[in-house]
């Protein structure tokens, strides 16, 4: 392996797409269509955009990313690094690209003077709980996530 | 009770404060200290700020508020309005304050066209978690809210 951590250009889009789709297959859910691919990468490569992308490389091939933004804590006053999505390729697990991506989003989340990172996962998912688990990540259990669908 | 909602302005800097100090008392939370006030108020209303607030009003008097932010679903690619803090005043509960705040939150999210709105909540708020199932909200139990603290 030779990894490689760097910010998403609008020539990955391709690869991101590629990515998302193994993710959303992986965590069972339905992938983006055709025409949220297509908001996603401009929204993606657009000024201010709303969400950003690291993308870990062996060698030249894509083999996982991060989509993150910035939240905010009002009682610490103070921004939150909200990590939207983190996805290795199968082939690629084991290796270190994940704590890498994790390592580049705390060096981020530090230069931003960020209080917290914050993410959520799948509760059937042990890979990546006991990943968190050892970088020292709470689980955070007497809080519930609530969604309202529009 | 004389309810109206609108946007915060500075001005309202003062009910602000003492709104979130009821709020993180009530959460039996650590209220923001001296200098994350000063720090949340410059961010409310600095050119960008990194996450909104609408007030409700008892004529003249501010009893509750919604601070709120756009996230972003990549599944979905279109924006989540993420609700970060909700209250209403003890005297004031019961009186539609929070339903008001909840129409208003909902109608900004159509408008930016988002797909959702999030929010997290301490599970043991039963009037709140109430609240949000007879609004129609989904406690996404599958989903683990995690947490790191730099």
């Amino acid at each position: 392996m030779d990894l490689r951590i760097r910010k998403a250009k609008k020539t990955d889009s391709k690869e991101i797409i590629r990515l998302i789709k193994e993710l959303a297959a992986f965590e069972k859910l339905n992938p983006p269509d055709a025409a949220a691919q297509r908001r996603l990468i401009k929204d993606a490569f657009r000024r201010n955009p709303p969400f950003r992308i690291i993308l870990a490389f062996d060698g030249k091939e894509a083999v996982g990313y991060a989509f993150y933004f910035f939240s905010y804590s009002t009682f610490l006053a103070r921004p939150t690094l909200y990590l939207e999505d983190i996805y290795i390729s199968d082939k690629c697990r084991g290796n270190g690209a994940g704590k890498k991506l994790m390592s580049e989003l705390m060096k981020i989340a530090k230069e931003k003077k960020c209080g917290r990172l914050e993410w959520i996962v799948l509760d059937w998912n042990k890979n990546a709980i006991d990943f968190y688990d050892r970088l020292g990540a709470k689980h955070m259990k007497n809080w519930y996530f609530y969604r309202y669908t529009l």
